[in-house]
């Protein structure tokens, strides 16, 4: 287990590449596993893993459980599935967990038997070669979850909002708020599924190339 | 004009919601444009400058040029483009222009007449709506430039090292290194473009989907 030693929310794909790294080896419990507290991102997290600490490829690199929604357009954003991702690029199987609650002291427990299940399933039926899985777990209790659903990427989007104020010198600072904003109510998004008590899992991959617009731009004339 | 204030190499799509940000008027030259330098990331700089500064939808949104390859994979670790598709996501027609040259005084005079047609023929065409452009552009003098390809993202990926040093009181840090493997041979692809002399041009998008794994998950059992 390699974690950074502090937040990381809204990190996306960063990596360390103008400044030093350290990594430090922690107990948190007696468990058998080896734990690792990282200075840098989630992505540095799995790169420091497995060619420094482990020095091989892992049979699965999981991330999270995330505090809060992964979902649409926010897997972007997200450090938990940016290093699930930097796991698939290096052609590791890997799968992504959030949970739609944000409580520090949020239960993941109702959680436990679908993270087993889906791993499992994962391993036995093996991901797809240049994808990875990106989960996200309703708020729900262990009976009110419905079940497990495959799903697409809900198009939706932040409007952002700026929170403009003045330090005690009177220069203005920002913090960004936002408000999440989904037109699209195909039943087969993510965000229909948690909305309507389902664990949503969307196949995610890394390969940017919009490939149906390629046959488009070639009309072009520069 | 707006601007991060810090080199944002490797910064991918990070935004700041855990701290405050800085957006200052500055004047580089005598130019029309108006300049703002930010303390955020390049993503955050497209979120103040559209939300805060010019509070509306600009007509496009250019981000670069950068110095280095947003080639192939590099896409999900840059800063550059992570601006250019902070735009797409908001609706806005956006490009990310890149070179594939490190050097601080780097010649950028031979790209003109290409950022030029290229931005005159994205604005007459309507880049497609969730799609934005990666344009890199090889290190030649102007006449050695062959012509623009459209393409798509080569399947390549950086095989990490690090370099293990101890600080002055005996503790350990590492620099992260790399080298950048590409086994993808096809002439569609944007690294042969670069290596062949030619502009190349992605069409790139933010829906993560592998839209042809979800069949397969759906043969899965949980």
């Amino acid at each position: 287990m390699v974690a950074p030693d502090s937040p990381q929310s809204g990190m996306g794909h960063a990596i360390t590449i103008n400044s030093t790294l350290r990594c430090t080896k922690v107990k948190l419990d007696d468990g058998p596993q080896q734990e690792y507290s990282c200075s840098g991102t989630p992505a540095d997290c799995v790169k420091l893993g497995v060619h420094e600490i482990l020095k091989r490829k892992p049979d699965l690199c999981v991330s999270g459980i995330n505090h809060g929604s992964n979902a649409a357009i926010n897997v972007i954003y997200s450090g938990t599935m940016s290093a699930a991702i930097e796991a698939g690029i290096e052609g590791i199987p890997a799968i992504g967990f959030s949970l739609l609650d944000y409580a520090w002291n949020a239960d993941f427990a109702p959680l436990n038997p679908y993270v087993e299940k889906i791993t499992k399933s994962a391993l036995k039926n093996k991901i797809p070669e240049s994808t990875v899985l990106n989960v996200n777990f309703p708020k729900r209790k262990e009976g009110e979850i419905k079940g497990i659903k495959i799903c697409r990427q809900a198009n939706a989007y932040w409007i952002e909002e700026f929170d403009k104020r003045q330090d005690p010198m009177g220069k203005e600072y920002y913090w960004m708020t936002g408000e999440f904003i989904n037109n699209d109510k195909g039943e087969d998004t993510d965000i229909w599924a948690l909305e309507n008590g389902y664990v949503s899992v969307v196949p995610t991959h890394f390969d940017l190339t919009a490939h149906h617009q390629i046959q488009k731009l070639n009309s072009w004339t520069f």
